[in-house]
């Protein structure tokens, strides 16, 4: 043991584990000369010792007593999920350990309580590879833009779901085909759902927030829907208007009304971008994330969302920052919750929609539905009629038109509420689709 | 004066330190907040008082006496050039002030005295603001990456060229032209040399390698070239391969080989870029700089590099951090020159070149013209060939080509070496245009 080396426990040791392994062992010369002192690994817990026979003693199965055992001066999590990374943790910071954590699921829900546990004990807890990779996001967000007033954080922040909608938009193809190409080149894991549900990017847009607007946003503070819905018809709909779909997870400051307070929002939903738009270019299993600051303008940050080396360059990253810290004295910046702003609700929460509506082909029909937009408080933007569609009933006699309706600006809650009158009408076939547009401080997008 | 605020002295008060007294007042309880205290201006030092009559009692033209003031914790410099902020910044440290400067001219000429003098009084010195305004890009670099090898950050650090070059591409006009459009609408200085002549983005260079490698690079070390030579010619045959020419400031490191070190190399030319490269989507006064690092892979980072706004958001971020640091306790993480790799000679870097001669339209021209890349030791990697052009010499019975030769990589001194050869020769009229090529890890780029 090294007299003055900081002392690290990792837990787990899967793809990303390794890489940090082999970092930490490849890089250990540079990393001392930059942390101050040697980082050195000084155990590995692991359900199955067998699978890491290059591991030897450093091995153990008792994550509690490595995570809390004296020598130890910081503690590394690769386990992910909730438990038991969570009682491992707090325990870890109880015990003056400073932690570094890839765990979107665990900060999103248990943030404010790791938070206050770093606090209590004086320790650094730091998530850099939690969002986004490889991409320094969370540190800019929490120093570089600390003299700032963040008003949006907007981005594609799941690599699965952004190669899917990639596939989806070059070939045509539907999403049950794009999904088995991304499953089959080990994009998407077997169970998808934590990514095509938006769970995952939740998770994150609750960690942005929360870091963007000093305010305490969880996972469950996140509107999230997945792209399970998507067809090939919205990704052509979208071209048709100058866009592109993605999965967006968006963090948003709305300023204060006579009536209302300042407040924040953040969703997660596939939508409608300008093709025109930087994120529009954002292919593959890339992220890129979009922030808009009101004295620094528009700041966008692009790479490697996930995988294994990306992941642990961000954790060694945080190491590093840990490791000088512990030497040189003195923690890192913290996030802050001082700000407290309320989160709205979805139907509060106002964007444009696309709606594309299945129609009797008649006089009077347009009229009426733009009635219904119209009683709802929902401004209409553009409309586009094209007729002679085949009618979803498939009676050749009954003439069926398709109507895009694209909408300005709405609340969720009027939206939904005229969907729902819409679906009611005699003359509305069916309403096949609706979806947002994010014109993401772009204007003109219409069809 | 409040007891335990921290204390600012703002070196100078143009379009940023306005910028910045704005920012200041106008969040001064959210930066309290953040940093742990309120932040408070106590003096500005400017040459002309009576032109900031709202700043009241807070002016001094006594530079020296507010930089090293006893109530003062942290001097702003924005200045700018060398002295006398030199002079105030290393009086300031020394007093044990901690500095937050965007002097790039400064960094890069000074950055070593300035760091030994933060060392020895054990204060802050940051300068974020120092390189490409509000994008984030030095805090990443030397803490988010501080866990992993960089290999290149390659980027357009400066607004100015990249407006007049973007220009040029679009409308097609020449670099005359470009220039002036770009001095009405602001973008250009009247004196407008240190853009187009690549001293800024050199001084920028200079401190993104001394970061990314862990090397002490100076301006001095920074091979500099501008625009004032690119031609819509130039542009022309950029199109013509699928590239766009971008002002680049490049740092990369190059591995050692059986017969030479591990070394690294910091230039700033006019190349041409793959126009598939996320670079070449960057237009008019945006910044962006891609960097590449082992194990996070490629990352880009965009934004506005410039204006008063943008840079004092960069300013006050460091300032909350400093500020945090002085509450808190603890220093920031600092440049580390522990590396201490030499700096290639320009004449020993290796790129890609796109050579444009006009040559005699005779038998055997080309293969002479081949023979003398090859006599360098200088591959082509393609070569197309126009017959019919005018002559330059304005002989209308001599009958001239042109020649485009692009090259694979090869050293700066011996493609100069060819171009020299190539110059003397009887069937070159001309050599017309020397342009590098960087694919910047895209292949592919030919005729």
């Amino acid at each position: 043991m090294n007299g003055n080396a900081v002392r690290v426990a990792l837990l787990g040791c899967g793809t990303v584990g390794g890489e940090i392994v082999r970092l930490l062992r490849e890089q250990a010369g540079e990393l001392a000369a930059r942390a101050g002192a040697p980082v050195e690994l000084v155990g590995v817990a692991v359900r199955r010792p067998h699978k890491h026979p290059e591991l030897g003693d450093l091995l153990t199965t008792d994550a509690t007593a490595l995570a809390t055992r004296e020598d130890v001066d910081v503690v590394v999590e690769v386990i992910g999920g909730i438990e038991p990374a969570r009682t491992l943790l707090l325990e870890a910071l109880k015990a003056g350990k400073s932690v570094v954590t890839a765990n979107k699921a665990l900060l999103a829900e248990e943030g404010a309580a790791l938070a206050e546990a770093a606090d209590a004990s004086g320790v650094d807890l730091f998530y850099e590879a939690s969002v986004a990779g490889a991409i320094p996001l969370l540190r800019p967000l929490r120093e570089s833009l600390a003299g700032d007033r963040i008003t949006r954080v907007a981005g594609i922040v799941n690599g699965t779901t952004n190669f899917i909608l990639s596939a989806m938009t070059e070939s045509g193809a539907g999403y049950a085909d794009a999904l088995e190409e991304a499953t089959r080149l080990g994009y998407a894991e077997a169970d998808p759902s934590a990514d095509v549900d938006g769970y995952d990017a939740a998770s994150k847009a609750a960690i942005l927030a929360t870091l963007a607007f000093h305010t305490r946003v969880t996972a469950a503070d996140v509107h999230c829907e997945g792209i399970r819905h998507v067809t090939a018809s919205d990704i052509a709909a979208a071209r048709g208007i100058g866009c592109v779909i993605k999965l967006l997870a968006i963090c948003e400051r709305t300023p204060a009304t006579p009536d209302t307070p300042e407040s924040v929002s953040a969703r997660v939903y596939p939508a409608m971008i300008p093709a025109t738009h930087p994120l529009a270019a954002v292919d593959g299993a890339f992220n890129a994330v979009f922030v808009e600051a009101e004295a620094a303008g528009q700041l966008m940050f692009y790479g490697q969302g996930a995988g294994g080396a990306p992941t642990a360059s961000a954790v060694l990253g945080d190491l590093v920052a840990v490791a000088r810290n512990r030497v040189h004295g003195g923690r890192g910046a913290r996030e802050s919750a001082y700000a407290r702003l309320p989160v709205l609700p979805i139907g509060a929460v106002a964007t444009r929609y696309h709606v594309s509506l299945e129609v009797a082909d008649r006089a009077g029909v347009l009229a009426a539905i733009a009635g219904e937009f119209s009683a709802q408080g929902v401004s209409i933007a553009a409309v586009r009629q094209t007729g002679g569609v085949a009618d979803s009933a498939g009676a050749d006699t009954v003439s069926a038109a398709r109507l895009v309706v694209v909408t300005h600006a709405a609340p969720e809650a009027a939206l939904a509420a005229t969907v729902r009158v819409l679906a009611g009408l005699d003359a509305v076939h069916a309403v096949d689709s609706v979806l947002r547009v994010e014109d993401l401080g772009r204007k003109g997008v219409a069809p």
